[in-house]
């Protein structure tokens, strides 16, 4: 089986998360006119824990992908913010009781993240064409925050 | 009145923030090896209010850079994360009874991100060489979350 990368726009992405990148204004001009805010971007949602931020060092994947898990996290949102210009594979997929549904993928480009929304079924990040370094806003906190789900046969993510 | 920019340490930093960068080692290595977790590496602190994640478009500073205003955010952290590889000048001063004190300067590099504890006064973000794009982690929420200090006499900041 196999899944084509589609267009990343915030239309087809609202189920799952939010795209992290400038609005067409920015919401507030700060510092006497020298910086844009754009404000509040993602819907972040860290529950009975707090938001920790992190760095995740990741080995380079390359297209086609061979995806054959997912993961989502039940306690909170996940953002992954790019630090060093490397595109990344977003594979989402909707909640099917309990498993995860059709998968969906998109990619990234330039400095653009990603805000995956609590409970989210998504691929491990999938840095394409070089080692990718991401800032990583999630949730600390106590409880299971970690559900598997492993395919019977991989599903390939062509471009 | 100047201040030199002084190398930016662990260290030097810590009674201002944290430095947002890779460990020696990773904390965790997650998805089958291929991805290290450099976990929760700035003491985030957002009391009464929520995280959020915005964007700062911030226009170019030069070195020697004038200061004439430090602020503070007595009711949360705030860090900021680079999304371009524009390093930017931290201007950053100890309380004394309700101003600052004397200021530091340092200069961020590469993917360098910082995280401001809740309170530090600290200059408006000065991105040196480039138009600069920050992810910027802080709180949202109600309150009066911004102090200025304006100084009488600009302090330079020099290389």
């Amino acid at each position: 089986m196999s899944v084509r990368i589609e267009p990343l726009t915030p239309e087809a992405f609202a189920p799952f998360g939010d795209i992290i990148s400038l609005r067409d204004a920015p919401d507030m001009v700060i510092n006497q006119g020298m910086c844009g805010r754009h404000h509040d971007l993602g819907r972040v949602d860290f529950g009975t824990g707090r938001a920790g931020i992190s760095l995740f060092d990741a080995k380079p994947r390359s297209l086609p992908c061979k995806v054959d898990l997912v993961e989502r996290h039940p306690l909170g949102s996940q953002a992954f913010l790019p630090l060093n210009g490397v595109p990344f594979l977003v594979v989402v997929a909707p909640d099917a009781g309990g498993k995860p549904g059709p998968l969906r993928a998109f990619l990234t480009e330039g400095t653009q993240g990603i805000n995956l929304l609590r409970g989210t079924w998504h691929g491990v990040l999938a840095p394409i064409g070089g080692q990718g370094l991401y800032a990583v806003i999630d949730r600390i906190g106590e409880g299971n925050n970690l559900h598997e789900h492993w395919f019977e046969v991989p599903v390939l993510v062509c471009a």
